[in-house]
């Protein structure tokens, strides 16, 4: 498959197309969706529902669903038997949080998710645009030059999907079941003057018994450690109860990085189903 | 015994203290091993041999039995139907390191540990005789104040702890069997002058098939994202085979972030054993 998409022909890799109900006619224990973000997240919600009610595990790459049906998705996996489902690569794939959370700070609580930089292009363009003032479309064409922004980027940079990583990150870190609509969130304003110091940055905190959550543009100060971070760059700050504050960083956030992540969660996954 | 330490009557606690032969009567699953390090390692050895042999697993705090007897210690684990040994909070206690390898990274060879801050008291010396040329005497003072270095700091200032760390660093992610005479370190020159950006950083990488692994002084570049660390941070750089680059660090690395890494490792022990 990687062979035939590097020649530049994929439609000719050896693969067998098969319906969604056939999934489940083969003797697996881990059903993995690797779609793109649908604008609902109903097709991807309604696998994994089936999926639990036929006795499989989820992995997901795709951040709809769990943005839209958190609650549902996640009761009917509870329903079923405690089934599990794990989407490290939903977030800032290259940075590992989810397992970080389950296997490397198991005797905190998360206090507060301050500080996540955890989508490339919107930050980039919004760099570019700081950078020698270049416009709004010529920042967006430097982002796709770069293999960042896809051809289709206005989720990226009206800050949808930046938005729906932020509620991801809401429900998973904090128990809660948030849905985009509930949150508040900002996108790149084009005519806007950004400064070198802006970035878009997902905060979810509690204050006061109060969840914050919001995914806005910032203006970072000197000694924020995200200031520093490359173009390429993922990074998150937690706070955690008893573990400290912590900072993980990626130096590139690309494809590989995020499938390591999708296979991440099948190894782990796998540990536990044994 | 908190409430009896910060009273300063801790021998005042509700404590039983035991032989540790008598540890083997009592019944338990896991040991673990919070004593301070020998200089040769050998009493910390003996208890995780005779723990293998009694069907127990290990957690560890402390550096020296690994540092000197890795080879022995790991075989016998291993001859004994697969007994487990984790010793997070060996190495920068605060900052998650094996547990991310084992758990976070999982479709990666570690390719590079570069540039691991992984003791405090000696960056914290040499940074305060940097600054404002205080004398090796006086920024021990400080350190002290700070309730970074011990009483008895020597194994720090000498490059011995962060040599320790080192080895086992070495060994668990390169899987070598090294000891701490296969190993140059350095440790604080007193008569010497460091400058700002002067660290003792750890390294560990495979280059042409040799490894090379070392303890030393170096001097950071201002892009290097080890120089900018509060004076209380510890973190790691590593380079990984799918998984990309990656630094974790810690904002405050002191005795309840590595307390928190010690029971950790007895979570996600206790999780493989059930």
């Amino acid at each position: 498959m990687i062979e035939a998409k590097a020649s530049g022909n994929l439609s000719r890799a050896e693969a067998k197309t098969i319906s969604f109900d056939e999934i489940f006619d083969i003797d697996n224990e881990v059903i993995v969706d690797l779609m793109p973000a649908t604008q609902d997240g109903v097709r991807g919600r309604d696998i994994y529902m089936k999926a639990f009610r036929k006795g499989r595990h989820v992995v997901t790459a795709n951040k709809a669903p769990l943005a839209l049906h958190w609650a549902q998705i996640m009761e009917e996996a509870a329903s079923r038997g405690g089934k599990m489902i794990r989407y490290e690569a939903t977030v800032a794939g290259g940075v590992p949080l989810f397992s970080f959370r389950d296997y490397c700070i198991t005797p905190s609580e998360v206090i507060s998710f301050r500080g996540g930089i955890v989508s490339l292009t919107v930050n980039l363009v919004m760099r570019m645009m700081a950078r020698g003032g270049h416009s709004f479309q010529e920042a967006v064409k430097y982002a796709q030059s770069m293999g960042v922004a896809e051809t289709d980027y206005r989720d990226d940079t009206s800050g949808l999907d930046a938005a729906r990583k932020t509620v991801i990150l809401a429900n998973s870190l904090f128990g809660l079941s948030m849905s985009l609509n509930d949150l508040y969130y900002e996108g790149i304003d084009e005519g806007k003057r950004y400064r070198s110091s802006s970035r878009m940055v997902s905060t979810v905190s509690v204050e006061g018994g109060r969840v914050r959550a919001e995914s806005r543009v910032e203006e970072l100060s000197q000694e924020d450690p995200l200031l520093s971070l490359p173009e390429e760059s993922l990074a998150y700050i937690i706070e955690t109860e008893n573990n400290g504050k912590l900072m993980v960083r990626s130096e590139r956030d690309g494809p590989l990085e995020t499938a390591a992540a999708v296979v991440n969660d099948i190894v782990i996954m796998a540990r536990e189903i044994c």
